[in-house]
């Protein structure tokens, strides 16, 4: 036996521990999800401060076994016995993305961990308080420990010689991605989105009347649970409730969770939800069971977990063909007569309306409420902006992009939980989740030819069969970015974006 | 400072390190329980091979903490410290708890209780296939297997010495009951309830057509749900849901789980489950929430958990008052008319028939379904019955004690799971449940006056409070035995159960 032949032995038998440890931690952080999940959907109120201690100690035996310097002694030696060699296979993925995490882990002294759960806990109390009274002072001195912390925390982090604390962080949510990277297609999208916009306002919009039809509760569920399994969501390996928020939570790809919301006259949003967690959910359902609990069994980046929410939610659930077999099969739900029926509610699942709060904008202009976030916590990290001029720089930042005057901070600078919770670097995700999606929608279309042919029909299997295959089959075999051009053959370009939108809405709009 | 005032001070802070340690296991232990509420009720299908690898993290975690040697030296410290001087005080009763199961735990080789693990879930499955195919042989390996394991565990636990070895088993279930106690109070029980069926086979048997009227099943999960919370089951420290066995579980006092389960023409059986499970609900709620995690915050035994939940069912829900209210609240439910209506109800829930099935039977014949199998799970642990030999001892036992011929094995010795989940000792549970629970309400009674006055008219809260303040908060402070003295004045004994059981049939059977 070969002293190479050695090595790589016990490098294996290095690589089977860490796998196993690292797969311990994973059924703590799954067990702290279904946790989560129960609290939002099923815990009656009394659980709640119980809860939080069973979540607290999840959390600690899993930042324990992760951290573990046993975790640092058999990287080493899988590295050292060749096992990352071949950079594509699963052995050398999972070491880079382990080494990689636990680089992170352990650059943070624990005191800054525990500090960031203490603020992260109390910040976020302070917040909803602040957000009633729609007075940013009393969140003021929390948000200058978070941005305090959040700097400290990017110092240990470190970051790319050419880039900025906001890198730091956002490693966490979109790994490999820096600000640079995020302005190099945010720039040109915000310049055509603006342009759009300006052209939209000229035009004629479409009718609302079909978002606003009464539908009874009960007919909404069973109607949301039918298209949320027509499009693919597999309800042997997953359920679908209700919460205050929807989410997708869950514990493992044969056990996901999408929950969703229900308002007697909002069925399309309902809907629209509806088909964003099953989204997610579809993406987490494609992962491979064998890999589970390992970084080839795991999502990409929130990014691309968006791109998989959007597409289902828009490019799918807002085309006109979509509509089409909507209203073929639940149009009793709606009222709406006659042979433009399907294109009342194409037109009513389509209006654009620069306004006020994120979570409630359309496809379009959502992206321009991201970009002001953006460009606040990237300040805001680098010291070039002071906490106390949030609202003001917020309030220019909507008049600049959007057009709209902020009357207040309840509606303004305190309308998101993330910074409250300690997270910045978070929100261009969800941009980027929409580039992606018409990025890797464009390059469906190309490949499976009339996509929308099959829609009117009630025919969703080729696309989630393209994805699976394409996309969620691959866990982290590729960062965000080079699965961008290993699926579309391009880098990420605000290009698909813009022509989807402009192709859809300026015929709508008659423009 | 005086030596003595030093070593008390350094076992107060081994004391709460001790408690500290003892509530983290706690955490991972109501997490588990978590799961399996969760398996039961809401996770789809596909979770189960996840769900059962994390449930076997949290136990192997649990069961860690613990048995780590640190436990010991501080249970030693503390005893040591005189902090287990005052018999009665929370500290002593927790070290008193906390010493029986840390030897216990520790006396138990790490491979018995990994070959127990194992061989309950493979055993379980055989069980499941031979009671299908109601063929004993295809399980008489398992459960000889089963004997052997728990004749190995009863040696490593040990029994008194004028004991045997079920004592050392049911220990886990009825901390200090051994088989001769339970033997004292089962000899004059069995010979009472012999004379009791005989007597009542001369009599006229109620009319069960209340039993069976269809009611829908929404209509039914809005009844039962009414009726857990008017006899006081707090739902905002609770939830009741549908499962495929009804059972009590959840996490804290102030998160319990109740579940049921209906059949269109099964509203009294629904009823009844859920009232059982209720009774347990509220033992569950009335523990202390300072207490939780500890044993002054757990219940003291099954046998007395299941009094709280026979009571509940039988000495409430099958009196005459508790019928006249349900029928005045819920009439229309059953559609009987006429004056008698609530006589009719009372009838048919008081029906005692001996049979086969021990889950199915009327609350007299139960236990002497109970007392074959106690006769029978002795002298297997003791040597005296071979397990080849178990289907005929079953059927003898069955023709002998209950006048009735077994069939087939599916309805004989194969109809129970725990034997084949390596449970021996739990069977009298259930009927010790009985006995306490007829003895606390005579008790209740002589104490509260003219209870049925009050749930004529829905009140149920005076029984209620009793029961919180007579029993629940007391966690474990007392042993089953002691407890009993403590509330009722006397021992357990037969007398109560026969009374009322007596009290009610004659005259319903007019003998």
């Amino acid at each position: 036996v070969s002293p190479t032949a050695t090595a790589r032995r016990s490098a294996t038998a290095a690589y089977d521990e860490l796998i196993h440890r690292v797969r311990d931690a994973h059924l703590l952080g799954s067990t702290g999800s279904l946790l989560h999940w129960d609290q939002e959907v099923m815990m009656p109120p009394g659980g709640v401060e119980h809860r939080s201690r069973q979540m607290s100690l999840l959390a600690r035996l899993q930042h324990e076994t992760l951290t573990a310097d046993r975790i640092g002694e058999l990287l080493a030696e899988c590295e050292a016995g060749g096992l990352a060699d071949d950079p594509m296979s699963p052995a050398a993925v999972n070491l880079r993305e382990l080494r990689r995490t636990y680089d992170r882990r352990t650059r943070l002294p624990a005191d800054l961990v525990a500090e960031e759960a203490r603020l992260a806990s109390v910040a976020q109390h302070h917040w909803v308080e602040a957000r009633k009274e729609s007075d940013f002072q009393r969140f003021r001195p929390d948000l200058t420990r978070v941005v305090d912390l959040l700097r400290r925390k990017a110092e240990c982090l470190g970051w790319p010689a050419d880039g900025e604390p906001w890198d730091a962080l956002a490693e966490d949510f979109e790994p490999g991605c820096t600000a640079r990277d995020v302005e190099a297609v945010f720039e040109p999208l915000r310049s055509r989105l603006r342009a759009l916009l300006d052209q939209l306002r000229g035009g004629t919009p479409p009718d609302l009347a079909a978002r606003r039809v009464r539908v009874p509760l009960e007919r909404q569920r069973e109607a949301v649970r039918a298209v949320a399994e027509q499009i693919g969501f597999d309800f042997t390996r997953g359920r679908l409730d209700t919460s205050a928020h929807p989410f997708c939570g869950g514990t493992h790809c044969n056990d996901v969770r999408l929950t969703t919301r229900f308002r007697e006259d909002g069925f399309l949003d309902a809907l629209s939800s509806t088909m964003h967690e099953a989204g997610h959910g579809m993406y987490e359902q494609g992962l491979l069971a064998e890999h589970v609990g390992t970084p080839m069994g795991d999502a990409v980046s929130l990014g691309i977990h968006e791109s998989q929410s959007r597409m289902w939610e828009n490019q799918v659930g807002r085309s006109l063909a979509f509509c089409e077999w909507l209203n073929a099969r639940f149009g009793s739900i709606f009222g709406l007569k006659g042979p433009d029926a399907a294109r009342r509610l194409f037109g009513a699942a389509n209006r654009v309306e620069p306004d006020l709060i994120r979570v409630e904008a359309d496809e379009a202009t959502y992206n321009l409420h991201v970009m002001v976030r953006f460009d606040l916590e990237r300040r805001l990290l680098r010291g070039d902006l002071d906490v106390a001029d949030v609202p003001e720089a917020w309030n220019q930042g909507y008049r600049a992009s959007l057009g709209v005057e902020v009357p207040d901070d309840a509606r303004g600078c305190l309308q998101d939980v993330h910074w409250s919770g300690c997270m910045m670097g978070y929100f261009p995700t969800y941009t980027l989740g929409n580039l992606y999606a018409a990025q890797f929608y464009r390059q469906a279309r190309r490949e499976l030819g009339d996509l929308e042919g099959g829609y009117r029909t009630g025919r969703f299997q080729d696309l989630k069969a393209w994805l699976n295959q394409r996309i969620h089959a691959h866990g982290q075999r590729h960062r965000a970015a080079d699965l961008c051009v290993a699926v579309t053959g391009e880098p990420l370009s605000a290009d698909p974006l813009m022509e989807y939108l402009e192709g859809k809405l300026r015929p709508l709009y008659r423009v």
